[in-house]
């Protein structure tokens, strides 16, 4: 029985390589319609949290993690089941190296992983976020190495992760799928298999195209925020709330899409991935200008803040050093508790290296987390009308629901708002 | 009876000032609204035009403008009648100069022209497109040499035109409308006699801002057709279509929109209006880089295109020299026969002063118009097969609905296409 046959008939076994923000939505999807899915992971505690039903991310229930077992999902470390499996779907990370060049040792050792166990029949799907070129370049010499023929016994696609962990509207089986495949018979497979879990398949002709429609997503979005971020400055400059004119502006019907500005920009797409295809760029001579400018605006937003807030302060007679300062939201956006790239950090590593005495609330963030570059030993406080009034300046930096933004305003020395919470309101700073 | 009363009453008479793509479907608004309307125009032969019934635009049928007459319309020359009017509404070009600089000079001269006739009760508002600070610093003088009272005797308003001729959704009543006062009896003036014409008006805090919200709303276009014009020559570069990309990415249901590449950028907005804001900047001490780079790239496209078109000959055994080249469609977009900044115009200059014999096709465009800074005797040529293959390359520039691109396709020698129409040929050259 062929590959489409074993989808179609609900009898395939799907492999999801990586257990995290994008692996966990997948394995549920897949799951739910009704393929067994077996999930790989290289750390022993998240493949222990699976099995025994608890959920490791925010937004998704643990009840949501317990019921996958019923539907056969089982979680583990064992890369040698990879066999097992008709279809292998990789979700690993693809950060950048502190070079801001692409570090693709995830792809990379995930693939020296399940090589043994490549099997005939089998779909390799690779769902990261990376340069145009990676799946033919990286992934394609192992799938050639097995002596099986690509696209008749073995079968390569490349299909991004369209993630949007809270967005309430649409999920992994609502967002349409993009997929490219390495021959007509790799597409093939990827649009069967895909569309046994996914509403809407989008074919493209090649895995280089596929890996560039996610690029340019986020391109466009670092670009849009970039933009806002730049004029912001300037608005602020000429006496203007970049918030009022964005909501004004978004009054047209056609022609304009609303980006906010902030402290900067965060999460694990719209700061790294563009920079894959900058690398990429300079292997075909060119520059990618717009990409280059917007991560320096960008990335120069938490510097931003800070300068509002020292001149905050420098008003009311105080230097930034040796002044209690209380960050809020510490979160990449609204309403999560992913920490990965947060602005937020960055605002409150400048301010102690000022010498501030830096805090932090955010109620999806009990305790700072450990993190790969950064450390602070700091719990969330309590948010309560002493203890704001107890700080020099209350920095707003990530805006979630849960906060009591009129308490925040009646009881915060110096208020410094990043969101655009409190417009209009003349005793708070813009920043 | 106040001005609010006169409007509500519809006894109001709202002089609109510049005949153009912006007042004329204004003035056709504001009389299908039950206002009275008076038109300015300081062009003898737009006035008699109006007068006599005959629409100076493609998209707006003459019956309508007959229709005007009816509904008490009067076009005129003579200024002194800008006494008669409640409101003066005024829709004048505002340009560049060569050193791409803010030219106000039309907005000026309307100034000027009305001064004498400014009377106790009227409200001014303009609509052409401006930095922001233009309605306080250039028309506030105006009104405060009358001796009358700004926002008591007098008010003054910003609400940027929306206008985008041939687009079959939205008109100018549905388009909703930003209004900015002077003062808040200006704003509420301002909201007034929009409310009366327009469905939905969004007021704003400041003239200032409305000034800002227009601003954005092109430069955000400018930047995002920059960006794709950027990332279609690396697209390209790499072997992937542009056009492919962006239709698969706009698949996403949310964070992306969909902006498509071209030969450069036309029309009266988005080449000029981000500049205004570029100009302002400086005098805050700032750059506004990300305009700056979309207005490089985007003025690189017709160089790209000739570029392109000459490797194409080249690969034949041709030089551009002494070649027939054939512009197809030399509107500055699709369906219209606008020639403001079209970048077709100046993807001919380049063929020509590379010594090519260039002749156009545009079946909106029948004879080469005078134009302020181009100037080619030539008239469109008539779509045949034959005519098509006398030439050593076409190149598809605007890509009009009544084309046949089939026949195009079949007959041409080199198709060189910069819209997208011919996906997935490799027979065509992607420019």
């Amino acid at each position: 029985m062929d590959f489409c046959d074993r989808v179609n008939d609900k009898s395939a076994v799907v492999g999801v390589i990586g257990l995290g923000y994008v692996g966990i939505p997948l394995a549920i999807a897949i799951a739910h319609a009704g393929l067994r899915v077996l999930g790989f992971d290289i750390d022993a505690a998240r493949v222990e949290q699976m099995n025994s039903g608890v959920s490791p991310i925010k937004h998704v229930a643990s009840s949501t993690i317990a019921n996958l077992r019923d539907c056969g999902f089982e979680a583990t470390q064992d890369f040698s089941r990879a066999s097992e499996c008709d279809a292998l779907i990789i979700c690993v990370p693809t950060p950048l190296n502190e070079y801001r060049e692409p570090d693709l040792s995830f792809v990379v050792s995930t693939m020296d992983n399940i090589a043994p166990y490549i099997r005939k029949g089998q779909l390799i799907s690779l769902e990261s976020t990376t340069w145009p070129g990676t799946s033919k370049e990286v992934l394609l010499p192992y799938l050639k190495a097995t002596g099986l023929t690509v696209g008749e016994e073995l079968f390569l696609v490349y299909s991004p992760e369209r993630e949007d962990p809270g967005n309430k509207k649409f999920d992994t089986r609502s967002i349409p799928k993009v997929v490219g495949g390495h021959t007509p018979a790799c597409l093939s497979a990827g649009v069967a298999l895909y569309g046994a879990f996914v509403d809407h398949v989008v074919p493209v002709s090649s895995t280089d195209a596929a890996e560039m429609v996610k690029l340019l997503e986020n391109i466009h979005r670092a670009i849009n925020i970039g933009l806002v971020n730049e004029t912001k400055i300037l608005a602020d400059r000429m006496g203007l709330d970049i918030f009022e004119i964005i909501d004004a502006a978004k009054t047209k019907p056609f022609g304009f899409t609303a980006y906010y500005p902030g402290p900067g920009i965060g999460g694990h797409c719209i700061p790294i991935d563009p920079f894959y295809l900058t690398w990429k760029a300079r292997q075909f001579g060119l520059h990618t200008r717009f990409i280059e400018l917007a991560g320096e605006i960008n990335a120069s937003m938490p510097q931003y803040v800070v300068e509002k807030t020292i001149k905050a302060l420098n008003d009311a007679g105080k230097s930034l050093k040796g002044a209690k300062i209380l960050a809020l939201g510490i979160a990449y956006k609204r309403d999560v508790d992913d920490m990965r790239e947060s602005p937020s950090v960055f605002v409150m590593e400048r301010l102690r290296s000022w010498g501030a005495d830096v805090s932090y609330s955010d109620p999806n963030v009990p305790v700072f987390p450990k993190m790969r570059e950064h450390h602070f030993d700091l719990a969330s406080i309590n948010l309560t009308p002493e203890a704001i009034a107890a700080f020099d300046a209350v920095l707003l930096l990530t805006d979630h629901s849960s906060f009591d933004y009129e308490m925040i305003k009646r009881n915060a020395r110096i208020l410094v708002d990043t969101r655009g919470k409190f417009r209009g309101d003349a005793g708070v700073v813009r920043a």
